[in-house]
């Protein structure tokens, strides 16, 4: 019973890529350098939301996209750039453009996240927001990936589920927040690019947050699971797979969810122990099942909200809005909060609909923050939400 | 509350990358096209285990490294690699090399697993055994990752855990399979790498397999969890990050995790309904674990096991190890089961350990395969022991 020990390190090194290099490597005062090893190349550049974004004219007026930097050729082809400040404090993404070639992973950086189509790197700056997005010492809550049958739909689905730290043990019932996603998303998205995970252990650690369940279902009706989940295989995502995304399906199918949750979790059941938020599509969802469902949420969260007319939409679901609106505030939710960044291209509508609120003097909290439809701040809105819930 | 809904399509679509390439196509009849759009370029190849591998010379003798493939360029700056036959059934993977830059990973392939420091593409050809490591139309289990205290470490760590389809609300106790990884892995391993999602939900729809549980703890004792998903942040996995592995803290402090098991999960707590397996250091810390705790497990399973003789292991636990292989005979587990391929680096070991265990005439069942320390070798091992546990 004996092999030597070297040629079971060498091996095993075969298995290690090899590349000795760091990146990205975060200095002490939060200045980052980004590594890339192509000696033949002509240029390698990274983009990514750390830089200023650029604004470029489209037709639909000016947009953001993401800023470029360019790395310089250093001794034995390895390229570098150093961000000439320190970041600030959070979760940022990259990827590589070598010679042209856009969205070229980090080869030394394995942590990745897919935004629909897309895989990129992450990196965290630490010393302040980025800290609420890290794994940290303290106690941690379960995730849980499973299927619930949904009859209303025809067939069973995929959801994430976060119970907090001692929920195995405690024997006590929890209240329950159901976060949503957007377009294009799906049960995986708040707990990756979302960060729901690291948020909710760290607020609910630092007595920020009450311990609570956090329920992230698919909001896509015509998929089991997000991509690679379900029985459409390994497919390649795209918008046009999913023809019911806003037209009432997922309203209507909800209380599927909800019914599975009640019935295999130890949750309170009562409208005050009932929170619902979401981004985007799932906004505009958390929009709709608030107020289909009048006494249901105590706690309403539209962070970026899709609140768009929809010419799809000849489900029951959306009729009547006005009417349903006002059965929903009849008995008002303790917390009717929206948020939006100043330039997202759904800045107008969500001022829109504050009007409609106003003007029926509907109580709401209204946030603005910088910049636009991003998960930056998507973070920051369930991280400011979260601790107002279950007061 | 308008907003032209054209406006929200383009701001979506920029979201969604672009590329309307399909990589990897797989045809009806199984042959596979990988496709890399690169008009600059002037070498585009593939590299992955669905190539036949290149024997090379090394100070070691001949070993296995994977094969290559040009692609050749077409229109529009596409390059193309058509197989020339059809692939057999399995879970492949794959990168690019473009001009000597490797590891690329496919941008129109957002499936990508990570071995140690190293991130690739995968892909399924169905229609034989890729099926079993595919989600189809059957019952789905659960997945969990919590956390679990361990006294003997003196911190908390992380560990996954399947429970079969109807777990929830049968109320029924289940036995459990205890499944380790190997050097370089984690609690991630088996499900990523290893498809045991896809192998349990369909070797258990089937009727092949016993409803059961699957535990897979994290075996490098020095880690909470698995890389990013511990406070040691997004770094660089390596193996000089992990000096305690085969130094007998996972097999003294293997009851902690025994105990949250049996302490959360509906278990049957008997030998009769307790399994553990394990790949290559896995194999070593099962054969070990196995021994030290001779009432625990009637089901072991020695997949290309590392059977090395370890100079650091001046652990008790490896202390007396024929006395306590004797201890485990006398009630002898119902099933000992060894595998390996025929290319294994630990194949010569494995052949010592087995007239070892002739010598005494300690009973159990050799299983031989083709190829060597390879993921295919352990989806395959898993498959194969699964049926025959807790008949």
């Amino acid at each position: 019973m004996l092999v030597m020990a070297s040629v079971f390190a060498f091996a095993q090194q075969s298995l290690w890529g090899g590349q000795k290099i760091i990146s990205p490597e975060i200095h002490p005062d939060n200045t980052v350098t980004f590594r890339f090893f192509a000696p033949k190349a002509v240029q390698v550049q990274v983009t990514g939301d750390f830089l200023p974004p650029r604004q470029v004219e489209s037709q639909y007026g000016k947009i953001d996209v993401s800023g470029v930097a360019d790395l310089k050729e250093g001794e034995n082809g390895i390229w570098e750039y150093t961000t000439p400040n320190p970041l600030a404090s959070e979760l940022y993404n990259y990827t590589f453009i070598v010679d042209g070639l856009k969205n070229i992973i980090d080869l030394n950086n394995v942590y990745v996240s897919r935004d629909v189509a897309s895989l990129f790197n992450i990196f965290l700056v630490k010393g302040g927001r980025g800290d609420l997005y890290s794994v940290n010492k303290v106690p941690h809550g379960s995730i849980t990936k499973c299927w619930y049958s949904s009859p209303s739909l025809g067939y069973d689905r995929r959801m994430t589920i976060y119970t907090p730290a001692g929920y195995e043990n405690s024997g006590k019932r929890y209240p329950v927040l159901y976060l949503l996603h957007g377009m294009g998303g799906d049960e995986e998205a708040w707990i990756t690019l979302g960060r729901t995970i690291q948020i909710m252990d760290n607020l609910i650690a630092e007595g920020k947050a009450k311990p609570m369940i956090v329920v992230m279902p698919n909001g896509n009706v015509d998929q089991e699971a997000a991509p690679g989940e379900s029985s459409w295989g390994l497919y390649k995502p795209q918008t046009d797979k999913l023809p019911r995304t806003m037209e009432g399906s997922m309203e209507a199918s909800f209380p599927d969810i909800v019914k599975y949750v009640e019935s295999n979790y130890r949750v309170i059941k009562k409208k005050s122990s009932r929170a619902i938020a979401g981004l985007s599509m799932g906004g505009y969802h958390s929009l709709h099942i608030s107020k289909q469902y009048p006494d249901m949420f105590d706690y309403v969260g539209l962070f970026s909200a899709a609140i768009i007319a929809n010419d799809k939409a000849d489900s029951p679901i959306y009729q009547d809005f006005e009417g349903k609106l006002a059965r929903q505030f009849e008995h008002a939710p303790k917390l009717y909060w929206m948020a939006i960044g100043k330039t997202d291209f759904l800045y107008k509508s969500n001022q829109e609909y504050r009007k409609l609120l106003d003007r029926h003097q509907y109580k709401y909290v209204y946030r603005e923050s910088e910049g636009g439809h991003i998960w930056r701040n998507w973070r920051l809105y369930l991280s400011e939400f979260v601790p107002q819930l279950f007061e």
